[in-house]
């Protein structure tokens, strides 16, 4: 038996979904507004995502893309234009009716009868229709493509069931569209981005993903392919975190983009759209947290190091926060992944020992904690999240000198980022089962009362319309579903699993979120 | 005769309006988006936004204010609880009254009748309220104050006549807000945020401001105070580039922000909130552009030098494109303003010339073309923005060596950066008037056949209620706004322009966007 008394109350192989709304609230990541679906993300949960727009960010520049911004609302019949596109998204989207309220002459307010719109604006779910209006205007030449785009906003897509980060009703994301002169083009953007996402996910977020192409039924409205990157939580299921799609000539078709091409003659475009979304934060929290909290990597830490003084309220604090002051700045002029070290000395008063528990809540990388008799002996009590537990169910504190502290914490903090990879690359493999040859088997594998069985990667023949209906209704009634083709799966030697049929591909299997 | 001939179709002196959206179009910052009232910001403006947003999040970050987000939709009870709040917002606000749409049957789509909600949503104007609720959960015992916020998002205000950035439905912006124990630490917050605006301002957009406080009438929609920085533009009109507002208990009250005191009773906290938009880029067109476009600040352009290689379609671009790379290299490892060196090699096809006006007219501060005679001198062509025309009306082309020019950058550019500034502040402190000590004097001042007068800094004794109407009445008639009263003014020291009483104080006269 373990002596250890955990932070939180609930435990991830108990109930994974009461330890999931647990660290969001205990890491002070967000919280329900009252809003209907929509959440406050709070100064640490939005942190996290300042430091994943800020990475993400330079890799899309990298690439040549441009920051833009669109309008929030776009006219119902922009929507009316792309049948497919429509047809994805009609059913939850916010609708703008009215530009005014009035007294209601109770006390109240109604939106004013006299100011109803001639035609109702949508809150966007997405920009593909309203970028490809721009995107009409500004090509006309071939010289004018690529046109690479990006706009970081808030998107609206009404959910009936949410849940904090993963489905809310307003989330934050980034959307890239791109228009090039041909298909080629346009595939290579498509993968350009998604290896972006997948560099992104496993070097800044440490998420191991797996690269690779939805199947048809799991189509962005609209698309001609769609391509995933595919993460798996710590109870088994998978979470897509970036998704990436050459969409043809559909929407330049719509929104008419037509340029002429080399020889003179008038083209339709080939666009792309790319977007990764604050469900990257639910990923993180899923993949890296474990029974004290959450673990941020130190990539995205927005503290990566939190100095606790041993304050006592006494004439000793003035000397003990002059000896941490010194100390932050010592660690502050130190680099860690091509930056500066991100440190917070935590002045508050309080107990230490709250004080150090709601940074192990939290997740910060390394925790310093520094007592007069620390300050005496020229050292500090060192923490590291990832190692929170020593011998005896204590807190697994190391006791070097300051200068030593100081020096060791660059590396410190890239261990600490690549071993939260590892961990979960390991756990990834483990729970990825390949030996699976028929329905019955894969039913048994997903049974009930098998607790977080992970994804199956099983061959199928790549069936469309009607017999790929059936299958995803088959899979529907096990609560499963095609996470994706993996781009680096075996070839398929087998029968497909849902035909008997010559196995032309492998594919994911599993519950997800 | 100047035989100059400008960049631009329109001279500020003849119509400044004009000269404006030729400045948005020319200078690819904005274009109109077909949506009303929302505008498409383009890669050029939206990146000056974006330093703007850098440099702005660096000084609020300094300050110990935590970034965070709150919904988009507020419920519509929540305004009905702040009666003044309302009354200033009611009128323009976007409302939500559905949460889907469905086929009409005729090919189009409508909002679903079956999907109305119970409670419309506002699309927030501001978000004090919906931030209030939050704080109120937040805010238990005076161990949480100060509690500092902030948000970058983008809000709405249904306007009937948009102007691009200045005025437009939706528009971007950061709004903090802060709530304190009492009301001495929240007036110092909110005095905090304004020089934290003006430094930002003067700085960092190298535009002059006048800080002050707005008259009663001017007050925002709820509070106690507003103060505002002023900034005078080209035109002689003013321009409130940023407010801070102590809105004393009043938000407090209607959201319930209650905490423990020291002394162990129940208090009403004090809050602030202070925001800056997008409108910041239409003041910095409005003061540092000229007859050829815009004139990026150094310190915000998102390219601080262009490098711009005369290619030919022959055998000599390659070890042209060679010499302009390494070029390239040198300054980029250069630092100005403590940040590495924004450059740009354009390696578009078109004509250099061509190339170099697109530049001159979104106003990159550097241009540095290259031709093949350059490179085999080891030289280069410089081009100062700021310092566009030379002699005989041709561009004020230098020919430094490539070494010469890449170690000129740093110290030039920070040249530019407050040769912008004084030349906006001189053009300020000659157009405000200081002697005007009548009311008629102050119309023939602003008398319709006066191009451009400026500002009127004139004497009043602070009316309040009926009589401070009266005054704003008579100034409306004449186009005219109180824009606040300096706290660098001197004191008062003759009658109240309007009402002939001693005067107690001076404010700023003029029209204003």
């Amino acid at each position: 038996m373990s002596a250890i008394r955990h932070a939180l109350t609930n435990r991830r192989e108990d109930d994974f979904a009461a330890w999931y709304q647990e660290v969001v609230s205990a890491a002070d990541m967000a919280e329900e507004s009252g809003v209907r679906g929509c959440m406050v993300i709070k100064p640490w949960g939005y942190g996290i995502w300042e430091r994943m727009q800020r990475l993400l960010d330079a890799r899309i520049k990298e690439a040549g893309v441009q920051n833009a911004y669109f309008p929030l609302f776009i006219p119902l019949s922009n929507f009316e234009r792309e049948a497919a596109h429509v047809e994805g998204f009609a059913k939850e989207m916010a609708v703008v009716t009215h530009h005014r309220l009035i007294a209601d002459g109770k006390g109240g307010l109604i939106p004013d009868p006299e100011a109803k719109l001639e035609e109702p604006l949508v809150v966007r779910p997405t920009s593909e229709t309203i970028i490809g209006d721009a995107m009409s205007r500004w090509v006309q030449s071939w010289r004018d493509l690529p046109l690479l785009l990006n706009q970081w906003a808030n998107v609206v897509r009404w959910e009936m069931r949410t849940r904090m980060f993963l489905r809310t009703a307003e989330f934050l994301w980034q959307e890239g569209h791109t228009a090039h002169e041909n298909a080629e083009n346009a595939r290579v953007e498509t993968m350009r981005a998604l290896e972006m996402y997948r560099a992104f996910a496993e070097e800044d977020v440490a998420l191991p993903v797996i690269v690779g192409e939805k199947p048809e039924n799991e189509r962005f409205p609209g698309a001609v392919e769609t391509w995933s990157i595919e993460a798996m939580m710590q109870d088994g299921k998978a979470l897509q975190a970036g998704t990436s799609h050459y969409l043809g000539t559909n929407f330049a078709t719509a929104a008419n983009i037509r340029f002429q091409d080399r020889e003179g003659s008038q083209q339709l475009a080939h666009t792309t759209s790319w977007g990764l979304s604050t469900r990257m934060v639910g990923a993180l929290i899923m993949t890296h947290g474990d029974d004290d909290g959450l673990r941020v990597p130190p990539q995205l830490a927005p503290q990566q190091v939190v100095i606790l003084p041993m304050l006592r309220g006494d004439d000793g604090d003035g000397p003990l926060l002059e000896y941490c002051e010194e100390l932050r700045g010592t660690i502050a002029g130190q680099q860690a992944f091509g930056e500066k070290l991100r440190v917070l000395l935590d002045r508050r008063s309080g107990k230490a020992a709250a004080k150090r528990w709601d940074w192990v809540r939290r997740g910060a990388p390394v925790i310093v904690e520094v007592g007069p008799r620390d300050r005496e002996a020229g050292k500090v009590s060192m923490l590291r999240r990832d190692r929170l537990w020593g011998e005896g169910g204590k807190p697994g504190f190391e006791a070097p000198t300051r200068e030593e502290a100081a020096q060791a914490l660059p590396g410190m903090l890239a261990e600490i980022q690549s071993g939260l990879f590892d961990e979960a690359a390991v756990r990834r493999s483990r729970n990825i089962t390949r030996d699976i040859d028929s329905f019955d088997a894969l039913s048994g594998f997903f049974a009930e009362d098998r607790r977080y069985p992970g994804w199956a990667e099983v061959q199928w023949c790549r069936p469309t319309g009607p017999a790929l209906d059936a299958v995803v209704e088959r899979l529907k009634a096990l609560k499963l579903t095609i996470r994706n083709v993996p781009v680096d799966a075996e070839p398929a030697d087998g029968a497909c699993l849902f035909s008997g049929a010559p196995a032309t591909e492998r594919i994911l299997v599993a519950r997800a979120y």
